[in-house]
């Protein structure tokens, strides 16, 4: 019979101890919501007792009317005080929430240092605690701090603490790994150990110290813990918490426990990215299940044997979690990689190998130059049309001039932009709120009479990457700009030693790239598609 | 007795593999020598049979007398053919190095999809191989690719085809899981079997696509595998290869396993990042062990606790692996880790409870607008001795003017200065390769008659993000810079909606810090020191 296995996720709560993440109470709704479509069971919003950002956020959730149980932190009691008079603890109640959890100690060295209190003293904190939260009818959780650090130094103690806590009423007592030190074969033990010694259903906090936070989770559920606190993306303090999205699948699809239902799962990805744009980190293209790269296929030999079976180097189908194969294109690659790219774009790419093995030098020179078309498949898309001859320039650049200055505090960025379409010389200029919103403003304000449907794209993203390191702003910059036009996403390349010039390149080829686009999904737009020069599609 | 543990690095073969991951000739001859100051036992340097730049790296690593072992790789021979007459095997032995991996197949599945032949030649195919490696007198390594699955699918066959190399004298039998998907209780299961039906030593080779490399790679050690294969950071095709710089100190801090000398193991954070500097990809803040924040703390409470014994939070001492305790700065933080950062300055920060709450307020309204002193130390300094009247402002902006023009395809960036030192209006122009660098030599054309020191200092990096992502040119950006005077390196940030504007911004601060710091460490600078107000030190 399968298992059924809670997730608690506390991206709202333990998620915002990480470096550079900051979330404002409306950055928290939308993450709950999103959340919320993914199916985890338990949401951590924060701390309503140590700020006013969180108590916003517990009143506007409510009305959202979420299925997840939206649950609040607190610490135990303050030494030395009574629950009721508590402010922290009133707080928690007052929040409105219907489970609450408290961090509590477990480690003798912990009671003494840091709460500066006795032993005894502590075991009454819990234990009044969770007896207050218990009269005020919430469900209470238990979070042992360092309680494996704790158990290695002092069982009993660390097993009297969790014994509190279930003598009050708790309803979980999760161990934490605090200090993310632990190993997964005594996490398994340890485990194995608590839940001889307790009736209370058991949950796991792991921090990810030692690159082990997500091995150390599955070694305790598969020790008997059912319930499973984690972040986003492994979001958290220092080295970060255990990564749902990567606990998540390996419960479900490799150890056929029930976490999520099969349909909540294929939203991992979009979930994943999600978190990370609202949170504003940029998600490492090798992160496991949900990166970009995690089934994108760079060498030769894979990239031939994906091609005739994807399980040859695929450990799941990348649906499952909503993800999706690609084939990298780059140096490393034979040319199975590009063929396969064109192929995909239903370019006519067999029937000239000499043509195939310009284009395959073409972009090994770009690549050398300092060109990445890995994270720009609308430049290489465009690259390769015009390689078949599927694609024509929609106009040519005579000039452009930018201008930005600074005077009595304010700043001013204006551009001069003239271009050739078909024939007709175009000179506009425009401001802006920067150099480069200046330029795009001046490029469509130039290109709007001739591609009205310009107006709709959108830049999304925009990043910079300098690759000669040494003398950065002497250096070659490499500019990567995301565009939309709502329906649709694309990624294009800019390589300069000026990152107005970078930035160009990349604003050109979106905008190529969006009238190539309508023009192949609208078939109203015949002008435009022979404009274009899409002769055959 | 304390067991030794054969480290393999195959950063430069493998982790190429990583998308965004493209390392010259020259790139690798740097990260060898690196890899061997940390002690690695074997570096794998590429695939001489497959491409030039590796034929001349084998060629010019000989000459540096690196103490690891220089290791070649490729695969077993092609089907119905002869070792001798391979032009892949025979790449390998014309390198050479002393030492060579061949990968092979051992899941039958592959045999009949990838490979296109019968169970029987693949068998051939191995024994042939290693034959040929050890009659040639190399150090042979078998790479049993897909070994787990084809376990797990083929017992008797995956062992047939460990059992081929080993009785044609291969000297390591490395089980790799090639897709990832396995998890640490089948790893650990599977080597045990493997260790009985075997004498030859294993090695293990595993992938992050479940986020369990390390722990699948603890697993195998525990089950007596005696070889680590794994690449810097992780870096490798997919989710990556399993990351030496977890597993290092993993087995021989917490596992009492020997890697590497102690001595060595207080290289592994400079290492990790001179290589992911070298490989140009941005190292994850909070990477295990070695990334920024690894141990950085920012949680009001837990900063207090760490003040008082750095065990409380730390699960080692960072210097083990030669990185350090920081204390973030953020909105999150009680005052405790302010008030900290300012002790760390030396600044009177106790005696005066209603300035500490006026700069808490002011750094975190500039947090509101979008700052981070998190990656920018410098700036947090320049803030801090500023509210504690413990510097000057060097100079004052007039106004500054940039020009980029492009016309006839040539590019000029421009830009014209005015400040004002001490009184004393300066007006310069300079020209640069793009308008930072512009920006840059123009002010400190105006600053050097000031202060000489300034042409020490170069721009070492140079990050945008954009940071309200919906419409990204129009959106606001934050500029990080790194400096460097070769001596020290600093952080500095600036933010606006334009980006010369939050370009300016970092740039100076960066030039401020300089200049601060110079005047600290030299005490001929009297007059210099007396410029920047630094009074009491």
């Amino acid at each position: 019979m399968t298992q059924q296995i809670s997730i608690f996720d506390t991206t709202l709560r333990d998620g915002t101890q990480g470096e550079g993440i900051s979330l404002s109470a409306d950055d928290k709704i939308k993450i709950a919501q999103k959340l919320d479509t993914l199916g985890v069971h338990y949401i951590e919003g924060g701390n309503p007792g140590s700020n006013s950002k969180d108590i916003e956020f517990f009143k506007r959730v409510k009305s959202l009317q979420l299925r997840a149980k939206i649950t609040a932190f607190g610490s135990t009691r303050r030494k030395n005080s009574i629950a009721e008079h508590d402010a922290s603890l009133l707080r928690i109640v007052e929040s409105g929430v219907p489970a609450a959890t408290l961090v509590g100690k477990s480690w003798d060295f912990h009671v003494h240092t840091a709460l500066q209190t006795t032993l005894e003293e502590n075991l009454s904190m819990i234990a009044d605690s969770f007896a207050f939260l218990k009269r005020n009818g919430m469900e209470a959780i238990y979070d042992a701090e360092h309680f494996f650090d704790g158990y290695k130094h002092n069982p009993e103690y660390a097993i009297a603490a969790l014994r509190s806590a279930q003598d009050a009423g708790a309803d979980w007592i999760v161990l934490c790994d605090t200090n993310g030190g632990t190993l997964p074969g005594e996490i398994q033990e340890i485990v194995t150990r608590v839940r001889q010694e307790l009736t209370a259903p058991i949950g796991i906090h792991t921090h990810n110290d030692c690159e082990l936070a997500v091995a150390n989770t599955l070694a305790a559920v598969s020790a008997g813990a059912r319930q499973v606190q984690g972040t986003i993306n492994g979001y958290g303090e220092r080295c970060g918490n255990a990564n749902l999205c990567s606990i998540i699948p390996n419960l479900q699809i490799k150890m056929n426990y029930q976490c999520i239902e099969t349909e909540q799962l294929v939203q991992l990805t979009n979930v994943a990215r999600y978190v990370s744009e609202i949170a504003n980190v940029h998600m490492p293209v090798n992160q496991a299940y949900v990166g970009n790269a995690a089934f994108a296929h760079k060498g030769g030999i894979h990239v031939s044997a994906i091609l005739k079976d994807s399980k040859t180097y695929e450990h799941i189908a990348p649906e499952l979690v909503g993800n999706k194969q690609r084939i990298l294109v780059s140096e490393l690659a034979g040319q199975s990689n590009i063929i396969s790219k064109a192929q995909e774009l239903g370019l006519d790419i067999h029937s000239n190998n000499e043509k195939t093995k310009q284009i395959i030098d073409k972009i090994k020179e770009l690549e050398h130059q300092g060109y990445q078309f890995e994270g720009a498949d609308a430049s290489l898309e465009l690259l390769l049309r015009e390689a078949f001859g599927e694609y024509k320039e929609i106009f040519k650049l005579e000039s452009f001039k930018m201008l930005v200055e600074k005077s009595n505090g304010k700043m001013v960025s204006e551009a001069i932009v003239k271009i050739n379409v078909d024939g007709e010389t175009v000179y506009t200029a425009a401001e802006g709120n920067g150099p480069v919103n200046a330029l795009d403003n001046a490029l469509r304000k130039a290109l709007v009479q001739f591609y009205p449907r310009i107006m709709d794209v959108h830049l999304s993203d925009y990043k910079v990457r300098v690759f000669d390191e040494i003398d950065a702003t002497a250096a070659k910059v490499r500019v990567l700009i995301e565009s939309t036009d709502f329906n649709n996403t694309w990624s294009t390349v800019g390589v300069s030693s000026n990152i107005i010039e970078a930035s160009w390149q990349a604003l050109v080829d979106s905008i190529r790239y969006a009238l190539l686009n309508s023009a192949k999904q609208e078939n109203s737009g015949n002008d435009q598609r022979e404009r274009l020069g899409l002769i055959n599609h």
